[in-house]
């Protein structure tokens, strides 16, 4: 039987600025990353979100970023290895604590924007990043680009991986995201978007945006819950995975 | 035969700024308060303070603090008692896993400056700190102002407390600090506030402003390693507890 | 004929956070308070907002707050004379800038939350932000809490000043705002919170908590902008105003 | 008759964090660079340091930088031009306010570690921030790497130009800074960097690292007064100068 996890951004939230629709896309996903207070979230949105989840019963991963509450943690910044290292542990140790204080436990680990998409081309970094998930707790999952360099990284330190994949993205051949000022970089239709996904679990494959076909491989799914429309997607997915006998699934049952 | 603990707060430089003279004051203390990233300090400089204080083999604390980087942590602010709480829990977790990652553990939590001031007075404020701190371990040891609401709060909730004198500061009558801006609230001479301590370490007693006697208990007392004076202070201190055969002791064989 | 300034607090988004309907509220008020990135907001927002309030041709103004982007500058702090004067100072400068080089000018300095109201209490925090208004230009109108301390501090400067009424909360019979805490502080009768402002403007007087008819200034009224409901309340209260004979305003023609 | 402006960078200390020796530097500079509270400064040092560069009769700049304080502005972020555009405008304008409100004026601009390297390198996002300073105010001076991106951006925009140099770092043959991470990027002989110095002012020309003589156009020295070496090296650069006849003057009176 086929199985995979759905993951979202959750606890986006600062201070008097709300964000996401965390309460309604909680009950259609299996994984929730959640935001440790440098590119987003401060501790009483922590707190929060950390109880809905675990109320839940989803897996709750730490979803560190860089110290850049400006620009969302979405800007490249040329960190060094050493940096990337200790604000990982830095922002870990915050959500844990929040863990531990109510009871329960990480599953995973995934970086956030500019820190997942440098971490998916740069070892360094990505082995900076690893090293401190290790140090930390060495049964925390890496979630990372389906075999971008933090993947290599986490597997070579003997970390377990989850391979993620976006329904929304186009990839290049080598299994990379087409970058998002390229025409074509965005999968706009939904019903192509969705069999896109169905094919990668079941087949292993998806069409690069140069028509050819690459392999990939797919533990979890990444969806958004910061409006309407991206919750009805959501659903849809829900809908044509129960059709097509795919199963949503923890993540620590998905990877071992 | 007498002993008491010497803690100083350590790890507050941050980024480009250096301060305090910590690799010098580590071998004249038993017990570290580190800065946690919200008054001072950041993941680099915590991860590298608490190598060093594990290194030396003495106790290492929390030291977390308001988010008012640009006042240090020393203005009162008007936080609810569940926005302290947060606050700890989060400063907490993110030094423990420093220390985690280095195979150490936490000693103790002592609130900063303008936390710590305001809970030593406000009891719902020190009892929301405390519930941080239980919730997260209930092994960890509360450093507070010797009688104050925090020492009431702890105790009530059944954590380990220690009591924290000041050297160079008079006392009211009721055992609360004298306020920096009275005249005589600082004790300027060093020959005096040495006495003061010994006598407070001994006799469980210090001379209130007013001329009164009052009992105080004394488990650690509060130095600084902010200078060269300061330093040659916490010397002279050490000189005088060997030959008054008080021992300078890890918190853990005071507070049991 | 009866008029008077209505005012609202804008550019309040920051980075990825949006907050307020800032489009729809502007056609509906003659003075906008502008966030300038301490409590709220950052530059690209100022940049916009000073576009909009500017291309609407209603009064552009200050808002400087705190340095507590996650408590939104609502929270009291307990900063100097001297601190709060410079924080006003950088602000102002700050968001002059974007009127600058746009062609506009400043009309108004309101400051922002718990600065609003320690500054309507405490003469000397009133002063020192008078201070730095009057230093970086003297024709700037305050806007403060009507019969405050702010009014005080800037009459006796030589400051012009724009006394501000709030619809819907109740006041004590020394004028001062009844605390949110206490029972009866909001007026939630929309229909009774207009006919108070209505009041207020043609007679100068207003219904203390206690009963008591007490005297009241109205140059300016706080509207909000952060809700289809706050909206509402706005053209509620400029249907009466048409029907009532009250002109709405530019500051700059009532405060002379 | 040779002249040239020595300029360095100011008012970096911030909070409780003290950095530079900017009261022993000032007598010996003509420029001085003033930070503006995003890498580094706080409202009380900016007002602190514009007070005493006035006294000093120096010519004050802005000295703009990304919104790092961690980073200290020296590490690239991959801001938009607009985003550049808004962070200059917002510093130039906080800086100016604490000038006017002093009863002074700015001289120039020059941004901030990575902004500034950047922009060397980067025509579009030295266009930006030249745009920010043109719409402030066009007879603003900008302060850039002798022959990079923002000279020619400046130029372009019809702004006036300071050509920086370096006395110890080395050149490329096409005129940028050897990078710090090369062998050999830093003239760690004194003598030798000075008597580089002498000749870009002289004959307008430097050897690069490669061997080859270079020309290059020298409007202004940075000197760093960080510490006692520092200033020692800045004094036997003045008794140099005072020796090879090279006035040290305003930049004012050097770029026309």
């Amino acid at each position: 039987m086929y199985q995979v996890d759905l993951n979202c951004d959750l606890g986006e939230s600062f201070g008097n600025y709300k964000l996401g629709m965390d309460d309604q896309v909680i009950p259609l996903i299996s994984s929730a990353n959640i935001a440790c207070g440098y590119h987003a979230s401060d501790p009483l949105v922590m707190a929060k979100t950390v109880a809905m989840a675990k109320e839940a019963g989803i897996g709750l991963g730490a979803h560190p970023g860089f110290p850049d509450l400006m620009g969302f943690g979405r800007r490249n910044m040329d960190v060094t290895p050493g940096e990337a290292k200790a604000y990982t542990t830095y922002q870990i140790g915050a959500l844990d604590a929040f863990c531990k204080s109510q009871g329960t436990k990480l599953q995973h680990v995934k970086p956030h924007g500019a820190m997942y998409n440098m971490a998916g081309k740069d070892y360094k970094l990505a082995e900076a990043i690893c090293q401190a998930i290790y140090d930390f707790d060495k049964e925390l999952i890496v979630m990372a680009l389906a075999g971008g360099e933090l993947v290599h990284a986490a597997k070579d330190m003997g970390l377990k991986v989850a391979n993620e994949v976006f329904a929304d993205r186009a990839y290049e051949e080598d299994g990379s995201l087409v970058n998002r000022r390229k025409e074509g970089a965005m999968i706009v239709d939904e019903g192509e978007a969705i069999a896109r996904v169905v094919r990668m679990v079941k087949e292993g494959k998806v069409t690069a945006i140069t028509g050819k076909d690459i392999p990939i491989q797919v533990d979890s799914i990444c969806v958004h819950g910061d409006g309407v429309k991206a919750l009805a997607f959501v659903e849809r997915i829900r809908e044509k995975f129960a059709l097509e006998g795919i199963r949503i699934a923890p993540l620590s049952e998905i990877v071992k």
